[in-house]
């Protein structure tokens, strides 16, 4: 009897599906694009249509649709609130429409929860049991496995590291999103090319310093570029005051970091551990720790996805499914 | 067959120890000074002396015995590291050393973590599933019950809020402990004054600022002095931006506060209130949120270490023990 599951990857420009076997391989994957900007109706007709593509032809093969999808959304209800890049979304009771649809179990989980599950099943943290996954890309996501399970907290909305205070000063107040991610490295490198600062960043863009982003920082951290190295510095610093407070809350084994940021290097990880050295309470919380690049990429969600349905949500043992998983390999 | 439990609270100046009943009510109880200069030996043996004293004249009927300690410390193995107010311990492995004198169950939990159990039994969070206690005194202590389970990590040595990153600016790094606690509010207070603020707390020393402590800025304040104020409001303002981290990470349903900054009155619970609703991402995060003073005064850490036992040690689930608490009430 050859038990298959589904894993749908939401996002704001392509939605992806796909059939996978209980060790979670790829059998089949198919994608289209999102078209949020068509209408809410449209775009769920889509994942409808993209499901049935990939469905098992016995049903009954089925054991559930995992579903990764932008935040901020309530895994308990899998309702999908309002994620900034599906506009008109608002509410929208993903799971229940999906379960009239397809009469099988249906998972919805964010997609920095989601990735966290995928890391801990089949990539960087695998049979680990207190693992912390951080993305930082346009934003900084994340996703805590506590003891085996993911933590979600009384409705659903723990897990985000963040919108964790990292700065308040003189009355100024910002988190670990607005200090780390991919907008404030490149609004960073206008503020100083704008203040007279120079690097070849300029160049790079062709003058058009809103072309900026996390990637060219990095391009021009690894040639050497003073200013763009500064910028990395500034990035690896917080993440890596973030990573402290986070080994003070939860006392992880392992901490998985992806998201273009994470892009920047050796050098990039370096400084994050060496914050973390410098500023933890003491060696106990990272003699054993590791801090590792996550171990998948592009079918990261779709991965996670389908996990979601293995581990119910996420709430049951998240490492007895992952020791399962090699017996299938 | 009446099943007791003996707790026994491990301060730096007095041992306290008592004999309960399965419902957490005191039976008797007994205290002593610790001594701890005299020596770790006989610090021991008076604790070892205290639990005979408490002990249940049939000793079967013992269910075990739960002690709070100050951190650091281990909980799953129960050796206390090296808390700076117990001068010359140093790794001892208190819950093995109890184990051979009493031949019982012995749990052992860090004094944050004890009195989150107590409150989560006993006190303002009965009942309740998802719970952070935090004590504000001469440092900051946290104690986190996630989803019904005290909340330990890979080696115990989670749950310390006081130790979250708040500050960093400018290549200045601090913490909320070292922000919001006495001793930081106190040289705070200090710095102001030397700098020339009037502030009627310079009388209330009688010129000897070295004696400005928490409780003095908190009676200052409550008497409108405004440097007294700036400084409550300056805790308040801390505790409420670790607060707004917290509820991002855990989603908790009650925010329990005690220790004696907490004393400062109903203005500063309305600055934290009001910075948690200005700075959390949305209102789901604190709409059914409850922020509520420690509902045990001086007990919490005996009633605390009973529950340990009645929970194994925090790790069976706290909101069954609380509703079987109501039986025997």
């Amino acid at each position: 009897m050859p038990e298959v599951l589904i894993g749908v990857d939401l996002g704001g420009t392509r939605i992806r599906a796909a059939r996978l076997d209980k060790a979670l391989n790829i059998l089949q994957r198919e994608d289209t694009l999102t078209l949020a900007h068509e209408g809410l109706q449209p775009t769920i007709e889509r994942i409808k249509a993209l499901i049935h593509k990939v469905m098992p032809e016995d049903k009954s093969d089925l054991l559930g649709i995992g579903v990764s999808a932008p935040g901020p959304l309530n895994p308990l209800t899998g309702v999908v609130v309002a994620p900034p890049n599906l506009p008109g979304w608002h509410e929208v009771p993903l799971a229940q429409i999906l379960r009239d649809e397809f009469d099988a179990p249906i998972y919805v989980g964010n997609d920095a929860n989601v990735a966290a599950l995928a890391e801990v099943t089949r990539g960087a943290a695998q049979g680990y049991r207190h693992v912390i996954f951080i993305t930082v890309s346009t934003g900084v996501g994340s996703g805590v496995i506590y003891d085996g399970r993911l933590l979600l907290g009384k409705v659903g909305l723990g897990g985000e590291a963040g919108h964790m205070i990292m700065v308040a000063d003189g009355g100024q107040v910002s988190t670990l999103e607005l200090q780390a991610a991919g907008p404030a490295l490149a609004r960073r490198a206008r503020a100083a090319l704008e203040d007279g600062a120079t690097s070849i960043m300029t160049d790079m863009v062709g003058g058009d310093l809103g072309l900026l982003d996390a990637s060219i920082i990095g391009r021009a951290a690894a040639d050497g570029d003073e200013l763009a190295q500064q910028i990395v510095d500034h990035s690896a610093f917080f993440v890596g005051l973030g990573i402290v407070s986070l080994l003070h809350l939860f006392n992880p084994e392992v901490i998985v970091i992806g998201g273009g940021v994470s892009k920047f290097g050796d050098g990039w990880y370096e400084k994050i551990n060496a914050t973390v050295q410098k500023h933890a309470l003491d060696d106990s919380y990272w003699r054993d720790l590791k801090i590792v690049p996550a171990g998948l990429a592009g079918a990261v969600s779709i991965i996670g996805a389908a996990a979601l349905v293995l581990t119910q949500g996420g709430q049951a043992d998240v490492t007895q499914v992952a020791a399962t998983l090699d017996l299938y390999d």
